[in-house]
């Protein structure tokens, strides 16, 4: 199990595995450190589950792979996050993976594209990149939640300073992933699906493989 | 929501309902001081979720309708045990919940069936009740743990001292809840089933209604 964040949604399956199943938890630093914040996650018996912590850049083997977190823009988990919480900062809160020989990146939350990230993704032949929200104010819009996209530290894929513009002229394969239910990039044939799909993207969807 | 356990199966649901719903959350001191110690629980928005502490015995009103959380004996989750941990002990760690009114009585985790207890399950009309295993060392013999049922704070169903036995006798519906994967009672017409079956007792199932 690699990490990439201490967030909800990348750590609360960590409770389903409970108890019996044996694994090897790759993380940085911090989301260690979240991890070991709370005792809930003491159903990973030590005796079973080793937590090994990782350095950031630093290329470790797992299953057969030979992989490496690297920070990336981001923010700290919702859960603990401060009153005015910073975002944006690369403190490895938030992380990329790359699978190195395959040279698949893998940066499922991302708060913004800076020069040194796109030029790491230029080289990948395969990315596949935060989709979180198409705009950013989306889920707003919709009646669904305060926040912006990059309030919850997802670059938005449309607009200035998005993804899409600044992905597409990536020459290997671009893949939006972890995608929020508003997002109309789940729509098969939605004018925005359409539009990123014209532009060379894929969208992930369950079941999907990707051989190495 | 109300809570009788601050175990994984217990409380892992609530990261789910996470940040945009709102309801109640009702539960004995121990179990809301074990969400405390987590952090990630903070993602319950305190704006949309309030957490009231019930004291034992007494009555509650919470979706039309008036409950009780009362101790039963118990343990400690896993995550929160010490190294030889107490099991039995009513603590409030562990509760059953019981519907005024209905009569209903759920106590989906219980370590013993005492004198007081029985009394109270003898004169409700209806009882869901703990059958995680029915056979105390059923996991060990299956290769699967090194745990009996009672190590895990769980009576057994069948055997000296198991729920069956002394739940037999109980006036009303007589329903178990809470089976773990290794239980023969999920396996129809197993002579287990049958066993409990011909003695009166329901097994509970996905989608199960019961009309108070």
């Amino acid at each position: 199990v690699v990490l990439t964040n201490g967030d909800v949604d990348h750590v609360a399956g960590l409770l389903t595995l409970r108890e019996r199943h044996a694994f090897t938890l790759f993380a940085l630093a911090p989301v260690h450190a979240l991890l070991a914040q709370n005792p809930i996650f003491g159903v990973l018996d030590p005796a079973r589950v080793r937590r090994v912590e990782v350095a950031p850049g630093a290329r470790f083997a797992a299953a057969g792979l030979e992989l490496e977190l690297f920070p990336v823009p981001g923010k700290a988990p919702l859960y603990a996050e401060e009153a005015e919480p910073e975002i944006g900062g690369e403190t490895g809160e938030t992380a990329g993976v790359f699978v190195h020989g395959a040279g698949l990146a893998y940066v499922p939350g991302c708060a913004a594209l800076t020069p040194p990230l796109l030029d790491r993704l230029h080289g990948a032949p395969v990315v596949l990149f935060d989709g979180t929200l198409y705009a950013d104010d989306e889920m707003i819009r919709a009646g669904l939640g305060e926040k912006t996209g990059r309030r919850m530290g997802h670059i938005p894929i449309a607009g200035p300073g998005g993804s899409f513009a600044a992905l597409a002229p990536l020459p290997g394969r671009k893949i939006y992933v972890h995608l929020n239910n508003t997002n109309p990039l789940l729509i098969e044939g939605s004018p925005e699906r359409l539009r990123v799909e014209a532009a060379g993207f894929e969208v992930a969807h369950d079941g999907m493989e990707i051989a190495l």
